[in-house]
């Protein structure tokens, strides 16, 4: 573990060490199966319990309600800005988005292939930097569901509190998920890319309330109805063996870290860390305004371009690495994730002081 | 490797075992980097590269010709067949299908969403026993493609020759590619999960004329379109990258031995070990009809269901595991893809030969 480096990337992000050095076993020889992990049938009763273990981390430390269905799903978070509204919505039905960033409005995009999407705030015109109040805008009365991010990952803004609606909300929650308390029952569906919180890429977390299992219209394909996966526990077809292997691994070690209460305390300690040192100099400046500051995603700048430049290559040479901002909207960018170590945070609080000091604007 | 168990399993299945003691490695520590190979950026410059050698080996290995282009999706085989239709059919346009097992007839009911399917040949009513002939069937003027699947897994039945027809040919080879050489050039399209002759579960490899990626109707999701993922070089959205990663070490491995060709020589060898075991005693019967015994996944019964269950346990306490038959046709099925060893097939005959002796029908 000596040449470890840290890992600020956006996702694929890093992970529990421990979580790595099992998965390197268990790929050679899983259970003293005398076949690797990757190799057996997921109709194994290996596996299966593999998928179940997941399964029931997912839903005690999420407290997921008894009647919502856990789903483990292919194709990226990408996939689900189309089979949420091709699943929940039909012609000529209206559901509330909120414009927040990069994938708020990917999503916007493929539901308009569905439905009347009506989007009732946009951040665009200032850069994203900030999500809305919820005064700020109107669910109308006949939409299906409010539609949002609750982390933007590119800007680093986050939604302090959920969105508070009499309509179900509908989240994507790819880059904050178990990162903090949420009350699954005001939500009609959850979604999350695995590859920042939770593991490799290769894996969706779906979480859906089961009745909304039954609005999937008539003539949708097989493996793009929610139904088809709920009811056949995500094995309706292969489902992505070891991402979902990896991911129970993960929540295991969340849980016996002391759960997501735990978690949120040690995430908002590592956020404040960050952004006091920021805040205490001129030097650095936060992209995402007050109240909208996100825990896991620190985007900032520095007076220059040519600064952040050799600021992203000196950490760079110290083992601190995948500190460049998004290209959409260049500076830096300091993802901390759950598995993302405070002395990682330490570290880069204190380049930042030596490189103000030595770099002068 | 002592302990190490001869795997069956139809998918996910057995995988070179230096394969997985080099992907044991990497996952904790890639290329002395210092991150794990599942926790760095699919746009670092150490993921391009272990995606670009993987499809670099995908053309060098099956010839494939410019062209095409090679992607890595996600979603399963099973996604291939909504989109294949989805994407290469539009309103009223036809499709010839063959129905020569469980994926082909699943592929046919995606399809008949899309267009207007031509069934031409069915095997159903003899259990799936046999693959047509090229006179059997009749492929209808107005079809865009002929459909079929190479190799059913499930049933044991391989088209020894690729259908020939003046349409060009989309394929299924799922359980047969890189096992044999293919002439690319006469197909439209080419999809393979993963999990049998590739790597894990989590990526579907997939070939297809570059002249096809404009055929997409307006209006289809921006993830379901083939040309997103073309444009993008498959990187459209965050990849499976492990599975991408494993597919390709494992190709390295299949170059190393020699390549599609020599693999062909070998898969021949065993099959033709098992099946001559098979054919010489009447106590085991293949399912499989002469002229459409596949080389990867070898059906047979023996006398009785009782004798089958007695026989796949004491295997299975032998150290060969996963010759069960599937639930639909029951019996056993001996899966020996490219990276199953030959002696684990040497191993299976001699006990069937010592089973047979001891249990009389
Ligand atoms: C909030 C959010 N949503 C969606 C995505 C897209 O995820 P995927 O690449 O799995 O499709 C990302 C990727 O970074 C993200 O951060
Ligand atoms: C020939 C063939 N096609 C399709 C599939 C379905 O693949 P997946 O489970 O990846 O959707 C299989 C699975 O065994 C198969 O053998
Ligand atoms: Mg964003
Ligand atoms: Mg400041
Ligand atoms: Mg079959
Ligand atoms: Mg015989």
């Amino acid at each position: 573990m000596a040449d470890r480096v840290y890992n600020f990337s956006a996702g694929p992000a890093t992970l529990p060490f421990e979580v790595l050095e099992q998965a390197g076993k268990d790929i050679v020889n899983f259970k003293e199966t005398g076949s690797g992990l990757i190799e057996i049938s997921h109709r194994s009763p290996e596996f299966i319990e593999v998928i179940e273990k997941t399964e029931s981390l997912v839903r005690e430390l999420l407290e997921v309600p008894d009647n919502y269905k856990v789903l483990f799903l292919q194709g990226g978070a990408s996939s689900q800005f189309f089979m949420v509204p091709m699943n929940l919505l039909g012609a000529g039905k209206k559901a509330t988005y909120l414009n927040t960033g990069t994938w708020a409005k990917k999503a916007i995009k493929e539901a308009q292939l569905f439905g009347d999407i009506d989007v009732a705030y946009s951040s665009e015109e200032s850069i994203f930097n900030h999500v809305p109040a919820n005064d700020a805008y109107q669910v109308a009365e006949e939409s299906e569901y409010l539609y949002f991010a609750s982390n933007n990952t590119i800007y680093g803004t986050q939604f302090e509190t959920m969105p508070q609606s009499k309509k179900m909300l509908v989240a994507d929650m790819s880059s904050d998920i178990f990162s903090r308390k949420v009350d699954v029952s005001k939500f009609g569906l959850i979604f999350a890319g695995a590859q920042k919180n939770l593991g490799p890429a290769g894996v969706t977390l779906v979480i859906i309330r089961d009745d909304l299992l039954e609005k999937t219209p008539a003539h949708t394909p097989t493996m793009l109805s929610y139904k088809t996966h709920a009811d056949k526990g995500s094995m309706f077809n292969t489902p992505p063996c070891f991402a979902i292997y990896v991911m129970g691994e993960v929540l295991a070690w969340l849980k016996n870290l002391g759960g997501v209460e735990k978690i949120e305390e040690i995430n908002r300690e590592k956020a404040a860390l960050l952004y006091s040192q920021i805040d205490a100099s001129d030097y650095y400046r936060v992209h995402a305004q007050d109240g909208s500051r996100s825990l896991m995603n620190v985007t900032f700048n520095l007076p220059t371009a040519e600064l952040e430049a050799k600021f992203i290559a000196e950490a760079s040479a110290l083992q601190m690495k995948g500190l460049k901002g998004h290209r959409s909207i260049g500076g830096c960018r300091a993802s901390i994730y759950n598995a993302f170590p405070r002395e990682g945070v330490v570290k880069l609080v204190e380049f930042m002081q030596v490189f103000a000091a030595n770099n002068p604007a």
